[in-house]
């Protein structure tokens, strides 16, 4: 792997906090829900959704910089769901990123109130930024984002915890009879909507700001899946070697259906590798460039996390 | 006041309700997610905003069908609203309309994931149905429903009980020192963010369908925002006067801030009064039409209601 690809990722951060204090403007919101909503928002973090928008646009053609409102649109939602999820009646948890909660900071109620703003205001982003284009951006951010996408796959999370996923996941999905192989699809599920579909959108959402060709889309749309997928199966194996810092409830805590909990340790890094080998494949349409060689890059580095995490030398 | 009035009211809501059975349709959502958003989405209620976008659109020109997408997209907002504004850590309502609240039924888990639906699905929809004027449509909404319109709104009324708002309320205005006449400003403000937004929002929603000029904009704007007033300080009234049924969480019990807490019930009525005296004026660059008719009669149905509740014979 490529030295200077942690550098860079963490040059383009930088590019996307600057994004958000420029373009994250509720000037007159009531300054307690503007500072709980921005306490989330610049809490750090890797800032991998804005960074795919950003490559998706570069590798489609256009500046990467005309998709920063997209990027700062998918960051709201993603630190909303960050919010909402954390709750005493979600996950419960009471960090996140090393810093106290929202709710722990702001209370339940401004907590709530704060995901809402940072929510609604997505979409006042992706309106005001991109007049040309606001349906298409809108309706795939909307549908990534919403009751057929992340907010049901947070919603199958929160029913199908391991002990009782036999009863009450299999009414959610509607199966007539358990199939074959119920846990791999339904975690399968779970994790394509909850954090699969924001991933394939962000990078969607960047190739739709580039206007690209449909055959681009749908390569993009595959890279993107894939990506998610690996994504998933890592932060599944972080959370089980206990590598994941910054989280008090893990999904172990709350018993929740993981890669490994369900195949073991060796299967999920197999599992995870393929989903790799994917995505790179995908991009194979786009002649070479800079943001493909990025976009490999990021694939690469998602999926090489746990040796990095595992042993702190590297 | 026109005595079938209200039967139009009832007709204009079984509309809705049909219009709410045919665009809201998120079908690969999970079963129990849907079932959550539907209880609240389908638990009645007059629909007002949805008429107030229908009539938007009627009185600019376009028949009031064109604007049914929109309409569902409004009643979406509001009802998540609802929802997250009965939760235990706001409003703590265990009634709403007559029926458990949401989150009484399902759990506040759910009730905070069918709120964030709700809240997605509502931009799914404008964006997938008017791809025309997305752009304004959106940013609209947005604006209305966000940190500096409802949720905003919504912040200030958790933070402003009257027991404290001299304290929490004035920092969080940003008041150098207290202004002259500090409670009702504060109450307006919460008003005006906290409901006066969204009806605001509601008929302009149609009349931006109807992609009317600035003049008639403007004046659908001063309508909505005089209506929204009226609207507001007439469910003040309401609620201490013990007509509103239904609710168990009153604005009294949580020790909120009301017209008529502030200035007594008669110069509330003479204020609800001139709100709908204003409203009415808005309309007068209009030439006559049934459309301007229903308006006009829809103001006075909402300022004549505590007569109405008051006195059952009527």
């Amino acid at each position: 792997m490529n030295s200077t690809f942690p550098q860079l990722l963490s040059q383009w951060a930088k590019e996307v906090e600057a994004a958000l204090q420029h373009y994250f403007k509720p000037a007159a919101a009531p300054p307690l829900l503007y500072d709980a909503m921005a306490y989330s928002l610049f809490a750090g973090g890797k800032r991998i959704r804005p960074i795919l928008a950003m490559l998706g646009a570069e590798i489609c053609g256009q500046p990467r910089q005309n998709a920063l409102p997209a990027a700062c649109a998918l960051e709201c939602i993603h630190v909303y769901s960050l919010i909402h999820d954390d709750l005493p009646a979600m996950d419960n948890a009471s960090l996140r990123r090393g810093k106290p909660a929202n709710h722990k900071v702001f209370g339940e109620a401004i907590g709530i109130l704060a995901g809402d703003g940072l929510l609604t205001y997505a979409f006042e982003l992706l309106a005001e930024h991109y007049p040309q284009n606001c349906s298409a951006l809108v309706l795939e951010l909307a549908k990534a984002a919403g009751p057929e996408g992340m907010v049901g796959g947070q919603t199958l999370d929160m029913i199908a915890p391991q002990k009782t996923f036999l009863t009450s996941a299999f009414a959610s999905l509607n199966f007539q009879s358990p199939p074959s192989n119920p846990p791999q699809q339904l975690l399968e599920r779970i994790h394509r909507l909850k954090t699969g579909a924001l991933l394939k959108t962000s990078i969607k959402l960047g190739a739709l700001v580039a206007q690209a060709p449909k055959e681009q889309l749908d390569a993009i749309e595959q890279y993107g899946h894939h990506l998610g997928l690996a994504f998933q199966i890592v932060d599944d194996i972080l959370d089980t070697i206990g590598a994941n810092t910054g989280k008090t409830a893990t999904d172990l805590d709350n018993q929740k259906l993981t890669y490994p909990a369900l195949f073991g340790l060796e299967t999920s890094k197999n599992l995870a590798q393929q989903a790799y080998q994917k995505a790179i494949h995908a991009l194979e349409i786009f002649p070479n460039s800079p943001a493909k060689n990025h976009l490999e890059n990021l694939a690469k580095f998602v999926v090489e996390q746990y040796h990095t995490k595992n042993n702190p030398s590297t």
